[in-house]
């Protein structure tokens, strides 16, 4: 059997290019005592994965050489592991590749039920990174009632959770995105209050007027200029979300914002992972899932086909390709 | 009797330079019923009077053909007025001028007592605007026995009492400036921990040997290069009290920082402005007025002589030729 692996090869200077990430082909190990062999089914494809390109982080940079790191989806297919049997479903950590072997060296592999009419690639979105990250975001955020939020990068994975769960939470919720289809996608099908399309030469006094009382949360996920746009019009004494900085992954810029303006308006900034809150990860995929059954929270994917489209996948994320769930079928 | 006055002409690209400020002479005029005439003593130049200067803030900018705003001390020499009688000494939005008419319209002034062995300067500095924003800036911190406070501009009016307070509180206390001579007097006089030149070539290695636990506090009143050094030296989940950016007020850059440590070390990061307590001034003053007399704070004034003088005093500021609470003698 043969494992197909994308490799790091160059750390990527804009997008990444053709040969930061090489695919190639190694035999899958024999397995060992302690070892379980996973079939990797679904990649998800994150913005964060450019971070870890680049440097040290949160997380250590993928080596030169190594498998690029990836969460993904993926069914044991062969254990001598205790703690895994051949049929179960797991997420976590399977790097982009077609096979993972999972021992006690492993990173954190969570095993996923089998649902009736639940996708298996949902345990990559709603109830997986995003959908977690959103949840845990806005609970940060302490949302009230009648309270204005806005939310960038909205149609994307998180950001269309993250409102939708502003809306549950009974605020006015605006997203900013970067075409129609996404903004119409959010106030037609997700209940936005209303969507704003930063690639529009009148986004910023268009944003103005959507939120006339001011705005009272940023959920922020772009950074640089969308980012102290939304801080011009914040009311005095609210709270920032910092959760992503996607406007800054590609370029040297090490997403700047304007700190003046949160003296000026005596803001409150907080930075946000979500490695934080894994020992609560069952009570908010419950939640969450509760939500999605009973229609107060929508998802949606974007599925490219094939491992080896996954550089391009990640490079999609940037210039705004996808709409919700960026997913790579293996 | 005639007013100089120091007129604002035109907003400073940089540093202030020769006409942005313009002395001016003009009649003291008539008191009215209701009005109160003070003759200026002490003027409080402070960092944010260049923001004054160039846009609308939290105040609005100066108008250009204003006498240029700022904090200082006055004694009332004629009153009209119910609330002020000939000899009251107060302190408040003075201007830069000899001469300040008080009436319904004056923003905010406050009565100072006369105090025996206590200075009319200390109103403007530890018991004004510099050290009240200390004391509830730290009370934002919530400092904890045993925590690593940095604090930059550490040898100004502010940062050295904040120091100071981070040392009754029982934390290990760095501050960040710029000459040997304010280091050693951070160190020698005022009980900081540590305290580095940011001047010489290898100041970030020095930071970081001197929190060799990491930061907890990160009391800030510089921004850029310095602000990001100390967030790469920071604890996960810890605070920092955004009370300045100095380094940014006389550039184009608008006091940026780099958010991506924000988000890595899930940083707090809180604005702050002094304006948001003044019920509690008469309270923070009295602490600080105890500390003082029991010898656990200190401070110290430069002190330039004459109103001419100003644009020089405020230019002083940025180039660091200050140690601790900079006044202008009228």
């Amino acid at each position: 059997m043969i494992n197909r692996q994308l490799i790091l090869r160059s750390r990527p200077k804009g997008p990444v290019a053709p040969g930061d990430l090489q695919l190639a082909e190694s035999p899958v190990p024999e397995l060992k005592d302690g070892q379980a062999l996973a079939r990797v089914k679904y990649l998800s494809i994150d913005p964060t994965m450019r971070v870890w390109m680049a440097a040290d982080s949160y997380l250590p940079a993928v080596a030169i050489g190594e498998v690029m790191r990836s969460f993904g989806f993926a069914e044991i297919i062969e254990s001598r592991h205790p703690g895994y049997k051949k049929g179960e479903r797991v997420t976590g950590f399977t790097g982009l590749q077609g096979y993972v072997v999972i021992d006690a060296a492993s990173p954190h592999f969570q095993k996923v039920p089998k649902i009736p009419f639940v996708s298996d690639t949902v345990f990559l979105g709603l109830l997986g990174i995003n959908g977690l990250t959103a949840f845990f975001g806005m609970e940060n955020a302490q949302p009230k009632k009648g309270e204005t939020l806005v939310v960038s990068a909205a149609a994307g994975a998180t950001g269309s959770v993250v409102g939708q769960i502003g809306k549950i939470r009974g605020c006015r919720v605006v997203g900013i995105a970067g075409t129609d289809e996404k903004c119409n996608w959010l106030t037609n099908e997700l209940g936005f209050d209303a969507a704003i399309n930063y690639k529009h030469p009148d986004w910023k006094a268009k944003l103005a007027a959507a939120v006339p009382s001011g705005i009272d949360i940023d959920f922020e996920n772009v950074g640089g200029e969308i980012m102290n746009t939304v801080l011009r019009l914040m009311n005095l004494h609210r709270r920032v979300i910092l959760c992503g900085l996607i406007s800054s992954y590609t370029k040297k810029d090490p997403g700047m914002a304007s700190l003046e303006t949160v003296i000026v308006k005596r803001l409150r900034i907080e930075g946000f992972l979500l490695m934080d809150y894994v020992p609560r990860f069952m009570e908010a995929a419950t939640q969450l899932g509760q939500w999605k059954m009973f229609g107060k929270i929508k998802d949606r994917e974007t599925i490219v086909e094939g491992l080896d489209k996954a550089p391009d996948a990640i490079n999609m994320l940037f210039t705004g390709g996808n709409i919700g769930k960026l997913i790579v079928k293996v």
